[in-house]
């Protein structure tokens, strides 16, 4: 049995959470949905203009790995957060939610601070996300312990990773030492902006090294370059083994060997979309590795990213496993 | 007219907020519903094993500001942070909604850092806190700006800041600053267990210059040494203009020049009883600054202590003046 059943390798991230009307991001800039990349002095300008805030943990794959690990399973994360107060609070979470993290912290000298996300919540529930990546932009082949990696079931890698300089070496070693040891290789498509940004170098890592393709329907949209849905889905499925397409509101669909499945969203109020993506991720990978059929684990993760939207922030508060058992799913 | 209508004292205070069961405060020896002092060795030891946390400013004094300034009252807040993120972060938060805070900051290199609160919330909404002071205890007489002072109608003290070294020679310049321009001063009693850490020095003030009292019945009783809530209020009422006490789910009594009015609590769900009093006191202060009668002043206490506990953290989320309406106080 191998140590890990899913280790993830993702930008490491303390939101910055707050509630904002809609008028608030038409007058700052802010593009409503989406993530933006920004550097220190918009952080900066930004914050001194939102309003009172709560940080929680976050990050997308560190997101996944909570809930993984809040399942019971057997995870560890990779990132790059720094020896500072942020980086103390995002170390202590997923760490007490149950996962490894180990990757060396960049020092205390390093001239950026632990990454943040600026989450502005708009009272429909949609979340409009400002990234200052700070460290986790220098996640290096260095930081990839071969080790962790062979010893993985899955890895999981975070297509906003790809902003990254070093971040494609990165990968590519993790890929190597997991897929030379028998583990296979899933991916995040993140964003449908980062996927534009990186287009050739998500098809390639796609084609050739990816078993397991998580998106929603606009990243696989911007993947393929297309506007129809099902035009997309078809080239993602003969690109990859398993793909798996969240569609908001309507659940997700599941294509595999030529089958496809669709899994109807859980029913929850929309408090805050922030993760939805993450914890679906989490709970089609709980269902995957305990052995499930496909529409099950489609479930299991629509169940898990339900209940991350009824409440602030992207860490599950819930027992998700009584949720699947509610739901008839264990 | 003076510029501020409350300045507040106090720590200043992250909260690090935690979900845990009953268990795990016996496991760990944390006492149930009181705030404990601890050092960095057991701030360290103790976050070493809560689980995942949320962070949202705290600190009591600086609860009840917040909320008045959410109420839109002209307030400031004086208390002592670092040059550091989580002192970044308090700050943020505090001028955000709408306070003045320009007390200078602890330099970069003071050996401790901007204080934090470990808050562990039980099933049953009740908090346990566990506060390492930090720079916060360090607030010294230089760091009271007299003329801030001077242009309150109200100063609003900590009671918890009886345990800083020089708290009592700071209060004392503040309180001569704003009696002296013909301002008032009001006192939370904060916590039963620092009135008894330091119950000559409360009496001493509370007789010689305070004119509002806050506080709960435990703090009232243990302040006189008495287990009967009737003679400590007569007693309290003898020594002060204006005591309100809060009784939990009974509301709260005030009693001024004789007469005593009772203000029958909220009915809200308890999720989270952290900052219910410092709420309390944001609502009263709001209708005493605003000429209210003293019953009116207790129902706003009580109005915003019921939101507070309604959600997790001690910030004010709803609009608190919306509710004054809802409950035709305004």
């Amino acid at each position: 049995m191998k140590k890990y059943q899913v280790v993830g390798i993702g930008n490491a991230m303390v939101d910055i959470l707050a509630h904002v009307e809609d008028d608030f991001l038409a007058k700052h800039g802010v593009e409503k949905g989406i993530m933006q990349l920004i550097d220190t002095d918009r952080a900066a300008e930004l914050y001194g203009v939102m309003g009172p805030a709560m940080e929680i943990s976050g990050g997308s794959a560190a997101n996944t790995i909570a809930g993984m690990a809040a399942l019971g399973m057997r995870v560890a994360y990779v990132s790059k957060v720094k020896d500072d107060q942020l980086g103390g609070i995002f170390s202590h979470d997923i760490k007490a939610q149950g996962a490894d993290f180990d990757t060396p912290l960049a020092a205390s000298d390093h001239p950026a601070e632990t990454g943040r996300c600026m989450v502005l919540v708009t009272p429909d529930g949609e979340r409009s996300m400002n990234t200052y990546l700070g460290v986790s932009e220098f996640l290096s082949p260095d930081d990839i312990d071969v080790g962790i990696m062979a010893d993985a079931e899955w890895i999981y890698l975070e297509g906003y990773r790809f902003d990254g300089p070093d971040s494609h070496a990165a990968f590519a070693k993790a890929i190597t030492a997991c897929k030379g040891a028998g583990g296979k290789v899933s991916l995040t498509l993140s964003d449908p902006f980062c996927v534009e940004r990186h287009r050739d170098a998500f098809l390639t890592m796609i084609r050739a090294d990816v078993d397991l393709l998580f998106c929603n329907e606009h990243e696989l949209m911007s993947l393929y370059q297309t506007d129809d849905l099902s035009i997309a889905m078809a080239l993602g499925a003969a690109d990859v083994d398993i793909l798996a397409c969240t569609v908001g509101e309507r659940g997700a669909y599941i294509t595999q060997g030529g089958e496809e499945v669709h899994a109807p969203a859980a029913a929850m109020h929309v408090e805050d979309a922030t993760g939805a993506g993450d914890l679906f991720a989490a709970g089609f990978l709980y269902g995957l590795t305990s052995g499930r059929d496909y529409l099950t684990c489609g479930r299991m993760g629509c169940v898990a990213a339900g209940e991350i939207i009824g409440h602030i922030g992207a860490r599950p508060e819930a027992d998700l496993m009584d949720m699947f058992a509610a739901e008839g799913l264990v």
